[in-house]
């Protein structure tokens, strides 16, 4: 994990540590990106702040704008409209991110060079994987709220991957959400120890009066 | 594998060996469930008999009441209604799973901590995985025909997936079918050994006429 | 890599390891096939000339026949009409591929049997897994041209597949698009060499330009 | 409506016009075809017993059989295996049919000669349109249960289309789910009357205790 | 158009006969709902304030506690989870929705009883019809932010649907986008007189200088 | 239908009155665009000779330049790479279409303001609707050959589609096709007489034969 200077380490490495699911239902079930958005490798990891990118399908140029202007540990989170027949991202490009010190990608589109970015162990979450490369002739912006997987994500909110999928955390919340989440991990510990001891879910849970609600037996 | 009471291990051993592809034209091409529905994990694989259940998207009450109701060895088999945008099954059910004795679980929908089950190595099937939890509301059954991936299944139907995906046997003719598989199985190592020492399939199979009605050289 | 009469080895080792993505820019951004057709394992790689078929969904009757006219090292190019709810292609049929020499196959349809397909080695690119069998009652064709994945292939094309997917080059300019490829890996390692040296690819790829055109920053 | 031996023609008529949403109430939610299954007019209204016939893709074969076998008043349920790449059934076997009394189609796959069909007012439910023909060289069934859009359907069931969609009643449930129906018709009228009289639905529906228990307000 | 107290009425007829295609880009090419979300019927025109409801797929619960909240005028923008195979809405809720004086509903989820909706004149714009009623069970909150076809809604953004698709424009830009719209208007009125006179698009658009640059003749 | 100096015209309207479905049939089931490919309205019907067209995603720059290259009777054929949320065509460029007498458009993408292009009688086949526009900064071809919904598109080939799909017939067929496609429909007008008096297609079709082989009594 790279530094970064908006979030502190620790923080950053508990989020990426409890892992998507957990900080979504911590926080409310909110912030789960579309699950089509999976990462190249399963083993990958993901934790920082997001630096938002809005592009044309099948044009990059805005890509080598933002580039030169996020900062080290932030994750390149980019609404390329959920076209999967151009990968503007490949590894020259990842390359100049690692130089960069940018901490991943999270792409609605598809990026190439694939089996180059998972040996440089650079962690990327996209929606496809194409061959067809992209021009650099269209306007984009760097910045702005922008909307990938259905989850609006502005700059500085904290994204989290895993094998599971991609989580947006609201900047003001991370703290928070770091803290409820390693509650229900505490909660779901117990749990386990008191259904490892043979006791139900059913039992545990207190879900009794619902299935007696319900007629269920 | 999981003893259970219905089936002798053995047959739920031979079962699973031969494979779904194997079973599916054993049984004269039936009981195919829907190929999008796959294992977490290439590496898994799954025999046992269906413990059916019929749950709403996005809710996993009654998923509860079956952890309590199957028997060691069975397969949970649950229509989730195909919706892949919520998880309703999670490593905390795993466990409980694990410690029931059930062998598995087959669901119409998502799961959530992926690579935590795959880590406990429970045999999960499923459409999709979603980092979205579920709520625990609604009504459903348990041990009713369900309807899984577009084929029918009732309880203690036999269940047997792997890495090419997850065939259902009538419980009648789980013996049969076994039989049937070993033998088609023999006849493909002959077909095998014959091709090996340089005749073609065409010759083999005894295409010819097809090919020559048709009008193809 | 399995030696063919049309392709020097060389020729043929020198696009496999330039790999799809580069070959597809390479020749001026053509022939990528839809990426929905994937390796089985995403080890595969492969490089060969196109032996053509076209066979009716559910139906595998003339891929008898193919394994029977291609030459070694060809690559059986399938269009099998984008129907994924059977697998015309299984294990045996692979030996006998392999018997035969042929180097591999991409299949716009399913194959079953994956985990012996990929225990075998043989380098198979297809649109999905179905343990569905199929019939062998239908006519089809060899040699002809077909449209797989949505690119039109001619029996000769050379056909190259990695991780991130297959790309069709024509079969005369092969020798030119792999010198394109190998200036454009030498270009692209130079332009490696620049940003490892701290430069930024809006720099190097001179797109000023086209950002103040644009008005971007 | 054509008269039909098996159910009188007023029982059909009674279930055409409570529609298939109404009666996937009545009869306790189930039997709902996968809604992409569409009629091809919207104003196609369908009721009548099923002769179910299973096809493989991409071949009409079995389907000029069932032209000679159906009765008079039956609907053809077709499982074409959700390809919609080609379309078996075109005018012609339209007029085949309503030479033969048959009451409509239900095809999980394609048509053709769409606007031919609408003109000679044969209502057809399908999930596609498709200009490509198929081939008469393959086996198929009649008679035997089959998985249309996800239901199993045996021959003698009632099919019910409108434009919301198509639902299947047990052929020993016909009689009951009409009168359910239609007591169910009832009390949404009573419902509506109750609306127009400036009630909400939360009050007469009872859905207060509810609303309280979740704390809505 | 209903009477609304939050916007004139001349506001949103202006607003509804600019259409969607118009405002989308005049308010700078944003707002746009994933065009899977259409109109029952194509005629349908809608323009209104929104009504955000968020509820589980498969239940309707929180769109009661809708009906009695919305106000005169107000649109009902639903996130159901573009779960397609459940309808929560029927034709008695749309009798309950036309005596409270609401003026249509966009509802990322289905609804059943398409026909009498549109005998109705109830303007619905949904992802999907089908024939699947839902439970009432589960918790939904209103006048919330809900994220429908991609794109985030505040209650009281305006909501714009045709023929073409839906767009949201933000409450407080309502009067400029459609003072922007009206302007567009006026300008392709102007286009088209000129290209009724015989002038080119390439031309009055002054699209030389980029034909060049990008060396199209 | 707009005259046309490379087709008669009596040629071009009997090639539109055959229809795609059987044209496609009697060129030997050949040339069928993907049927995802629809009308705007499904009483278009258009035939005519194919102006190439490809375009990037999003950007409609080069349609400019073909609406003032495209001969009086031609179909502009574009491949926009399947991208349906944008619609680079919409009412303005209809008129000029008109104006220069293009009988129609067949985009592989979106378009918008479907209902005026419907009022002004312009037959457009589009894959999606959509009310997002584009850009105009890309390059694209014109007069090449396009891959349209799976389809190769040669300039001058004969495009006809109507409410079944598109068909595309290669230029120097077009004589050929037309005649074989009137031999069809004589054959299927006897075809009907037959069955009108009482004979099965099974019988008319002399499918004895293969059902006897297929043992389908």
């Amino acid at each position: 994990m790279t530094a970064n200077s908006d979030f502190p380490d620790a923080l950053l490495r508990t989020l990426r540590d409890l892992g998507a699911a957990t900080l979504h239902e911590a926080q409310g079930q909110t912030g789960a990106i579309d699950p089509a958005i999976r990462p190249l490798d399963p083993s990958f990891r993901l934790a920082g702040p997001a630096f938002t990118v809005d592009c044309r399908p099948s044009d990059n140029l805005v890509l080598h704008l933002a580039l030169t202007k996020a900062k080290r540990g932030d994750v390149l989170v980019v609404d390329a409209k959920a076209f999967v027949a151009a990968g503007p991202w490949g590894d020259v490009m990842t390359l100049a991110a690692q130089v960069a010190g940018i901490a991943g990608l999270v792409i609605d589109g598809s990026v190439r060079d694939s089996q180059s970015i998972i040996d440089m162990g650079f962690p990327v979450f996209s929606r496809g994987i194409c061959i067809v490369g992209t021009n650099k002739n269209q306007p984009g912006t760097i910045g702005a709220p922008v909307s990938v997987g259905g989850v609006r994500v502005e700059a500085g909110d904290v994204v989290v991957g895993d094998r599971d999928g991609v989580v947006v955390i609201p900047r003001a919340r991370a703290i928070e959400v770091a803290k409820l989440g390693r509650e229900r991990e505490a909660k779901e510990d117990a749990l386990r120890d008191q259904i490892r001891a043979g006791r139900t879910t059913l039992d545990v849970l207190g879900l009794g009066d619902s299935m007696r609600r319900l007629g269920m037996q």
